[in-house]
């Protein structure tokens, strides 16, 4: 019914995540409608400038325009921890609460032997390279509490045995400010078995 | 935090409606790992090439690549009877049902004297001008059931009070599939202020 240029254009936003057909459409209305060609075009060169400048630091493996990273060449960060995180998304959300001043690494994605994704398919081996200087004391495994996160933490915490580093893992629990009646069993069970005194 | 590119990225997404700076964040994400190069110049020009070639369509001002538009070219719909609708996204719902055959009528907003939106602002002389042929038997009043889009109907409907031509409105009453349990205290009242005879 509409043009082509339409369709192509709530298609091609219908493909990003999180996005349905009726969102891809108010979408393309808005940028049909709302937006001069000016910022339409900065979208678009964005879009490909980003692409095309962004790689994996050659250290943490984070998305990055230099490598390595602004937080791996920091001079601020504390080198001997590194928490490991599934995708550059974790970085983000852990940096938000500007409590760790360490060191990351992005396995991009999680072990998952149902999708055929093995060690080899994500950025493990990167991370026993990163152990061999020895500075490292310390790595804190953020996978999610998920099935294939957990069984990713479980696997790196194995490989990482031979190593004369600390390895931990985030605590599962109640999150702060939710109700211990909303929560799943599960979460409960983990919150009881990882309670904490408290004098 | 973030490499500058992959900011403006997020940016740009953000800017669009009902994205949030969450979902933007993962949108951002999702075209930096998941998208080849080729899909995200797709996308890109997808954006540039819409925003360049669309236009209005002269008689029902649509948005459109050719003007007339296909609707209004078409020689299966009817043309005594025009749909007048808020915007674009109106015209695609209500095509989308495949039981109007008539001719549509976009006025790209409503009256909305609080934020300085008057007749002249929306397009409602192009509806007048469309009527001078004397073809148009019926205009149905589809604005939104909103403050706005129910004024718009009514100031429209005293304009075309002159002209010989049927003026209905949209009906409002209980959605098809939902609960009257739930359903606000002004649609109730609508729904049985518009009952009708069954047998």
């Amino acid at each position: 019914m509409y043009a082509g240029v339409i369709d192509e254009l709530i298609e091609s936003f219908e493909r990003l995540p999180g996005i349905g057909h009726k969102s891809a459409e108010r979408i393309a209305f808005y940028v049909l409608e709302n937006m001069t060609e000016q910022d339409a075009e900065r979208m678009a060169s964005s879009i490909v400038t980003a692409k095309k400048s962004i790689r994996l630091c050659e250290c943490c493996q984070n998305l990055t325009d230099e490598s390595p990273c602004r937080i791996c060449s920091s001079s601020k960060r504390d080198r001997s921890v590194i928490c490991v995180v599934e995708g550059p998304e974790d970085v983000s959300a852990i940096e938000n609460t500007h409590e760790f001043s360490g060191l990351y690494h992005v396995l991009h994605g999680a072990l998952s032997p149902m999708d055929g994704i093995g060690p080899d398919d994500i950025k493990i081996n990167e991370l026993l390279l990163r152990l061999a200087d020895g500075k490292t004391e310390e790595v804190i495994l953020a996978t999610n509490p998920t099935v294939n996160g957990t069984a990713t933490a479980v696997y790196i915490s194995k490989l990482l045995a031979p190593f004369d580093v600390k390895v931990t893992r985030i605590a599962h629990g109640i999150p702060i400010g939710s109700d211990i009646e909303y929560a799943d069993k599960i979460t409960i069970v983990k919150a009881l078995e990882s309670r904490q005194v408290m004098n």
